[in-house]
């Protein structure tokens, strides 16, 4: 299929809930796609079974601070410009473009990124939700390497790096785009097809847009949000769900740490004032607490929903007064994994608990 | 002519010299080049006038906070690794090497490069003296590009960076070589002879080496410091000389910002109490003023010795007690033009004076 322009509004909002408060402004994402797709044609999504194992596959991402991308964007010729220099590293033309996570930005840049390039965008990234760093991603856990890897802005600045592991890569890549404006574009974890097979989470761009989807057309429904549990749960992923709480906020603190948002969100139910729950973020959601245990942990989804429409809350649009369902979704099991959880599991984020899969809680 | 084992100590010392208290420390840098040369061999040291104009001259350089370079020096393996890089790069092989700054490390790790790879060193630098960032050189003053540019530790990490301007690229390393323990080993500014012909700082190895050979023949002497001085008016740089002090240090204050080491050295005078010179200093000493006048000022040479033996003292070596000669030397006049006074000026510093030659103040 391809993914033309009347696909964007749907990719864009399923991702930014997926993307779990985190993953950047859908609006953003939308605009750079939907302008690309306009000058260059609908890029082609493939299913990753129908892509050869040894195809030449490349991811393309922004990396930086959400609230920085949101007014800076991309180029174009910065994506174009980081995809020709890891090819030329490569030695070895890419065959397919990926998305690292599933969020309202990174998301719809390979979008964006696939129509300028005429390249086909394989349907899968390496979360099935969004995170705040490079190694927390599955090609990680299983073995793929970070580097090679090209990150540029739009200005003529541009670095390969080569680091022994994907932390090693994310510190020094997190640590060089700060005088880059805290903004840039990246190519990471260069891999072949049938590394797409055995590591990434297959066919969530078409599960995103689903879910943007059912959203949209769930709008005059009585209950958009029950609407949307009941879709998620005849997904192959995100079939356990549960809403967590019905609310509103009465509390959010947030700060800038080391270049990421962190803080928490504090709810009131509305059926009775001393039942609260506070769900922490660093970027993305982590976790949930209702009166201080635990609903949901990392790596399953904490999403955030207007309890009138569906539509998906950003960490960074959390608001005092808003009327906010609290969803738990399970993530791709692949994403629960033992490999999987040493790296995005609680401890990546100096919490104590341990990972328990939300339909035992 | 060769640079051997014996030759060492005397380039190491004058290199600290004319490092005007920056550059690191020469015990380091010599230990490093000993150990090279006694397994590799020495290398040959070149004169600009006698190299080819399209032979490829490429730098290498450590980059970091000096204290820590003390502590992690490097390995070896990363200095061959990054001017491999870079050779790959360029799609070209080195056929000379070139000292970056005149300092206790930056004029000794060239002397290791070139033992271990087999490479003769051309006898200059693009500052004759030191300085803290990557812009701060004749090549970037006279049109040479600062990037491709490749830095690496010895842990596996690396970049190949390019970038519009030499600002640009100490932007990213500087905050790249933070993850890497602010400490790596770089290799910038990538020229052609006949570059080096028009833009270096000629025959300064060759001048450290006779700088320091004077300070260790003249231990004995009556008075090391006026040897030195003697010496110094005999050579094409640094002829403009001044004893602008002599005296004990009664304060240094001296902060960490930025990853610089800044402060100020306070002198009382040794004859009159009320004598005050006081030297401000951002690795390098930067300006010497007696009793609140500008008696030099950077990119002129702000030189502390010891007042009884001349040798000199790093700015991160400055003790209360010390009885030290402040001398003034004056920069090589390629340092002195507009072209590069607008990088390395008083204003590159953040000092609101404007540059005048010793000789006039």
């Amino acid at each position: 299929m391809r993914m033309g322009v009347d696909e964007l509004r749907d990719l864009a909002n399923g991702a930014a809930f997926l993307g779990a408060g985190g993953g950047g402004d859908p609006y953003i994402g939308r605009l750079l796609a939907t302008s690309a797709i306009e000058e260059f044609g609908a890029p082609e999504l493939v299913s990753a079974e129908d892509i050869n194992d040894e195809a030449r596959v490349l991811t393309i991402a922004m990396l930086g601070a959400p609230t920085v991308i949101l007014e800076k964007a991309v180029s174009g010729d910065d994506i174009e410009f980081v995809i020709r220099s890891l090819e030329a590293k490569l030695d070895q033309k890419a065959d397919y473009l990926m998305s690292i996570e599933i969020g309202g930005v990174n998301s719809l840049v390979p979008v964006m990124a696939a129509a300028r390039l005429g390249l086909p965008l394989i349907d899968a990234d390496g979360m099935g939700r969004a995170f705040p760093a490079i190694q927390m991603v599955t090609f990680n856990a299983f073995g793929v390497s970070a580097t090679p890897l090209v990150m540029a802005d739009d200005h003529g600045t541009s670095m390969v790096v080569e680091a022994p592991t994907a932390e090693a890569a994310e510190d020094i890549v997190r640590a060089a785009s700060v005088p880059l404006g805290c903004s840039a574009v990246i190519s990471c974890y260069p891999m072949l097809g049938r590394q797409v097979k055995d590591c990434a989470v297959l066919g969530t761009l078409s599960l995103a847009r689903s879910i943007g989807k059912i959203i949209a057309d769930n709008q005059q429904s009585e209950d958009p949000v029950e609407s949307l549990v009941a879709h998620l749960r005849t997904t192959p992923y995100y079939s356990r769900c549960e809403i967590l709480f019905d609310g509103k906020v009465v509390d959010v603190r947030r700060e800038l740490r080391d270049g990421f948002s962190v803080g928490t969100v504090r709810l009131q139910s509305l059926k009775s004032e001393t039942s609260i729950m506070e769900v922490q973020f660093q970027n993305e959601f982590l976790v949930a607490k209702l009166n201080g245990k635990t609903k949901a942990i990392v790596p399953d989804l904490v999403c955030l929903v207007d309890r009138e429409t569906a539509q998906p809350i950003l960490a960074d649009g959390v608001r005092y007064g808003q009327r906010i369902k609290v969803l738990g979704v399970s993530a791709p099991s692949v994403m629960r994994a033992d490999e999987s959880l040493s790296i995005f599991g609680p401890q990546a984020f100096r919490m104590d608990e341990p990972f328990v899969p939300l339909e035992d809680l």
